[in-house]
């Protein structure tokens, strides 16, 4: 099904929801799924809706000029449209470890994800087989104290060449340039390794072991300037035992890490995230 | 802030939201919640709808029928209008066991459940200091066989008396007659120490113990004519191990128990649930 | 590092720590792990004992008949002795679902499954080329009503070639007849996609969705002749909501499936689970 | 049944499971539950033996010197030896918010707490009426920046006057001086509302709304001079949306951190905690 998707802030006012709705209803939307939020004390009004596309009578690339008109300028709306088709477009970075990997791959080889994954990066050799297994194009581009300015550009002239949409991080390591950030805002998704903010920065299950906490976690999030601060998308925990030892902390630490990266992956799909302030809004 | 809540369900077609919304803002309503869900497969729309009254310019005693004129008929809704202000009236049915009726009396103590508790019945007397003891009336009604016809005529009197808007059972560990449930449709709610459907009827802990499970559940739902088969508001597991033992279990599982109760009780007074076809929508 | 792992049962009584940790320490055992459950209800004993076997000074093939003598006879023990090496060799069975498959092998591919997989074995031809990317023997074995008997004998030939240990039915979805699990007692492990014992047999996602239930689950259990009713060695949950659809509940459901069923893989390898009378202890 | 409870540290060596085991065999001591656990990184043992005390042969006032000399010296250990009858007194001190008292008060109530509460402490008289209603003494003795150490000495003389064995902090808003809290070393429970080491201090659930985290905690640990800085002893978590103000936050919380007191206590009570380095051992 052809799908429209509308994300829409403003500040918050009566008849918002009216509007939408009734500009959606008087072309012949069939709206799908409709969420609003309102964050009470910054008087933020946030919105999703989805609605069929066939039955619409706007034309595809008349409808944001056309909603932005009736509705949009009204109320000062900040609004971004999508649709479900063609597929957007997602870069995997990994470094040496396979478990977010694999799992991001055996979904979208099960069909779960609706992307593209056009390439995969990463600074070491180790996964390439892995990903050539699945048929899609692996580049190894080292990363140095050094060299770092040149790997990124390198990077960027890949995402540019495979026009792609936006990044994943399962479990790069390393750490992107602002430059890097800011052609990608809100569209770098991170898992870090705890349950944020707990655990900043480098091997958090060594801190989580040295700080003898009972659960540990895992956090996928918008990579912003701030190491590990960027809007968070999704979280979860799993209950660890004083006869854990860091590597059992490891393995048990991944099963969360990759359901989570996985989950955060769809929600962004779906557009069923909203950033703002360094949080988010998710319409699940 | 005085609130007026619409619970809607009709059959799905285009342009409710449009309609609803706008003859919330042609009044001057300022929306606070708006959810809605389609079901697919049935083709049955719901929504909640929240408003601030004070603002609004429709009478409270003339809003059902102006919105039954303006928007229900043209779409079959089947909907209930309800106000936060005065606050429904429930009735805690208890037997021996404490924990949820502690819970429930200590939440309400602090503020936390917007309910008035006019009375606590019983088929015991174990209970009654508690109750007492938060200056709640406490009434003594015994069940036995040969009883519970007048039993629960003497129930239902109290009901009437009290002017009961709905009926918790707090563990109540009696069967309510096909009479007794038709008074209140959607309106007892039911606190079942399994995770249903597993273990239906009496003594799920032992059976539990029995199966060897590692999770054990609770199940808060609505009561209708067939045992523990009602609609389901909501659920919550705890994990148990091989050491424990039926009465551990018990212990464990009473703390999910209240919890779970505890949240259904709020969501049923929020006016978050809306029961079809022996299901929940939950709108949290 | 080399280690033994006992598993004992016997009829409870006083001073069978005493004897068994003394058996240990008398040869130079250094105990790694030691645990011990009393079921008081049926008066059983059980217990785990895991030591380093380098500086043990009794002869591998030797400790079994010693223990017997000194100890296992003295105290009516049901035991096992098992070692870390060689690996035990494990056989997987998948029909077309692939995200188990996929899981076990990303695990064992990164080291964290001490066990060999000398083939899998399939009743389609689906997951082939998964395989065989892991460099892993794929066995077409197609079951049909008529050639059921034809195909478990060949089922069980593969078994033997290949000296397999234990079977993991991975969403195998083929019910094994009583002479196949006579062949594997307690060895065979199989996820079902539900929170045993709700929802047995086929199905259990559309009959969860049917019910309405907020939570659904996944269960790995030991095969025995009564369809999913085996010993239980795992269960997880994962929370759903009212506009989840049977496809959402499949795909969450999956997510829940491979990790209880890669937990329980785990806890039978490392020897940490002692079945009796349809009920697991495992000492984790 | 009058039940003894060895707990044991010392340095890590072979035979100490053997000797331990053979001294309870030896003077006819049936044991009920025994624990071991090995932290390899700081070659450290830990055990937890709990064995029937009317058959054993050995006079309670005994058992202590009786196993040092026998056991306890050949291996170094530090041990402490418990018994479970007369229960042990547990004072609570609250403040203002009402959940975790109620809880404590209600198991209490309800037989599950083996432990006397000869009073409650608190720096405000809100609760009075509730800890009376449950036959308590309650002692206000108000706080204030000037008159802390007089109040610290007034807390501590009703500690001494009712011969307090342990603290609990059910929610008490004050903190402690170093001088109250080297009077009970890991002898005072905590509940920190935040899952640790996230959000330290004051006001953890606004951190928590203003970073936007999908999960918020709750911590019980034992008090130790730093802030929320001693050994963790239990933990657990709830989901929290982004729809969630803080006031949400506050009540979500609160039925995490009473669940997770009480289980704290209980595990103090049964004695299964070994603090060390800032940590536990908790053998459930």
């Amino acid at each position: 099904m052809n799908k429209a998707i509308l994300l829409i802030q403003c500040p918050d006012q009566k008849g918002i929801v009216a509007e939408v709705s009734k500009f959606l209803y008087a072309y012949q939307g069939n709206i799908l799924e409709i969420d609003q939020h309102v964050d009470e004390e910054l008087q933020l009004f946030f919105m999703r809706a989805a609605w069929e596309l066939d039955s619409f009578s706007v034309a595809k690339d008349e409808i944001a000029s056309k909603f932005k008109a009736e509705v949009g300028e009204k109320f000062k709306m900040d609004f971004k449209l999508h649709f479900n088709s063609p597929k957007p477009k997602m870069a995997i970075f990994v470094s040496k470890l396979s478990h977010c990997l694999f799992d991001i791959l055996a979904r979208h080889h099960a069909g779960q994800l609706e992307v593209e994954i056009p390439l995969v990066v990463s600074n070491h050799q180790d996964l390439k087989s892995i990903v050539e297994a699945f048929n899609i194009p692996f580049y190894h581009v080292p990363v140095s104290k050094n060299t770092k300015v040149e790997s990124e550009a390198r990077q960027l002239d890949l995402m540019e060449e495979y026009q792609i949409d936006f990044v994943v991080l399962a479990r790069y390591m390393q750490i992107l340039s602002a430059n890097f950030i800011q052609r990608f805002p809100n569209k770098i998704i991170n898992i870090h390794h705890s349950f944020l903010p707990a655990f900043v920065g480098a091997k958090p299950y060594h801190a989580a072991y040295e700080r003898g906490v009972k659960i540990i976690g895992a956090t996928a999030h918008y990579v912003t300037e701030e190491l590990d601060a960027g809007p968070i998308i999704e979280q979860e925990v799993a209950r660890v035992r004083h006869h854990n030892t860091i590597s059992d902390l490891l393995q048990i630490g991944q099963d969360v890490e990759k359901v989570v990266l996985s989950k955060a992956i769809k929600y962004h799909l779906d557009r069923k995230v909203l950033a703002f302030k360094n949080k988010t809004v998710i319409f699940y």
